[in-house]
């Protein structure tokens, strides 16, 4: 008999953006499985074990879950966010895929979450409030020339963008490049938004003009979000800002 | 003393992709503002004041939440998934900046949800695996220009698309033209995703090449996404498929 794989998006950090359908796959599983740091919000119940891997070790986490499922065993694979974007899912069902004929009988089911985008632009009102593109930064997965296409191509036609994995330790220039090229199609007043660990107790948040904007503003748990030509900064009380993007877009 | 709104994104239907922030926001309101039908997925509790609108008084119910937080009131405004994705949130923060300096006296959270392409994208397998965009068919609020600029731009550079409002009751037309776009652009085979009513009891789902796909097959509760040419099929036991997005890209 064979066991069960659920793919479960954690949400941005809080346990309050944990959906009810996302707390029972955890409670369901024999196993967690996943990157260090978003296991450590789960709170296992006792006999649940827990499998730790490193951030870069998606393949490896994706053909463990397999190998407990075709045991019998049921398992959640967690993602912090939405585990379908940029994260754990495509990489479980591209696993699925080698196994061929044996892939058709493994049982899955993916657990929708809130992404990180979403997360970051309630907290800053509503910048994701017309078309947008998301887009990560990351050249480990993708060659540097298709990401700095994409980018241009979602400029050029007035997307808000929002780029996941802006930064790493290993990567400390793309972000300024991507900010360089930006500068040569949008205004300089157009407001960029850094939206770090938002829901976790190092929340922080930082909007700049894409003018003034910098890398150094970015982290690896930052979500970046540029606005289009129409989103619209508000003033709030506290000298915050409130950001948005106006459903009614004028002709071009 | 001045109330407070909760801008409230209620996920994709089922109460279990309802988050806990979103419950205790509503639970807290004294009045619950949104359109009919999302409005009915809320358990008012005793003593709650339900204000239901038609889907096209947005302006309206902004400014009615408006004067109610002013008179001191706490308001819940309701969104199906993600409130600040084509939803109210957007709506709510203009009418703030048409008040001007009394803007600023207003308390706002929002609360960030599932929304639709998420929940769609988790039924379906990992569609939103790499690099995407999101973009409303709606030419009630921008020229159709615009639209087709942006689809374009967005199939050249191979984005995964995801439609918001692919179709109305009084536009029949606008998805059958796009879908003839995207011919030109996109390989034959490409999946497309009509994902209709998801985590409803009516939920229904669709999956078709981009050669077959048809209008018909969506209606106004449907989320439409289309592959990019990464976008691969994957056999699941019972005749149906897995479609996931790798997160790795090839050159171009």
């Amino acid at each position: 008999m064979s066991g069960h794989i659920h793919v479960v998006g954690l949400g941005p950090g809080d346990a309050a953006h944990v959906t009810p359908a996302a707390s029972a796959a955890l409670a369901q599983a024999g196993h967690l499985i996943g990157y260090g740091p978003y296991l450590a919000r789960v709170s296992a119940r006792p006999g649940q074990v827990i499998h730790a891997s490193d951030n870069r070790a998606e393949m490896e986490r994706a053909h463990h879950a397999l190998s407990l499922a075709a045991a019998g065993e049921t398992v959640a694979i967690v993602s912090s966010g939405d585990a379908g974007i940029f994260a754990m899912a495509a990489t479980l069902f591209e696993a699925i895929e080698t196994l061929g004929e044996a892939g058709q009988r493994v049982d899955v089911t993916v657990v929708p979450g809130v992404t990180a985008m979403v997360a970051a632009a309630a907290r800053l009102g509503a910048p994701l409030g017309h078309d947008f593109c998301a887009i990560s930064l990351s050249d480990n997965l993708k060659p540097w020339e298709t990401i700095l296409g994409r980018v241009r191509a979602a400029a050029e036609a007035d997307f808000v963008l929002a780029f996941y994995n802006p930064i790493s330790k290993a990567r400390l220039w793309q972000l300024g490049e991507i900010l360089k090229l930006l500068r040569t199609i949008r205004a300089p007043r157009t407001p960029v938004i850094f939206a770090t660990a938002i829901s976790r107790p190092d929340e922080h948040v930082q909007v700049a003009d894409l003018a003034n904007a910098e890398p150094k503003m970015a982290d690896m748990r930052t979500l970046v979000i540029v606005g289009s030509s129409a989103s619209r900064c508000v003033p709030r009380g506290d000298d915050d800002v409130w950001i948005y993007t106006p459903r009614r877009a004028a002709a071009a």
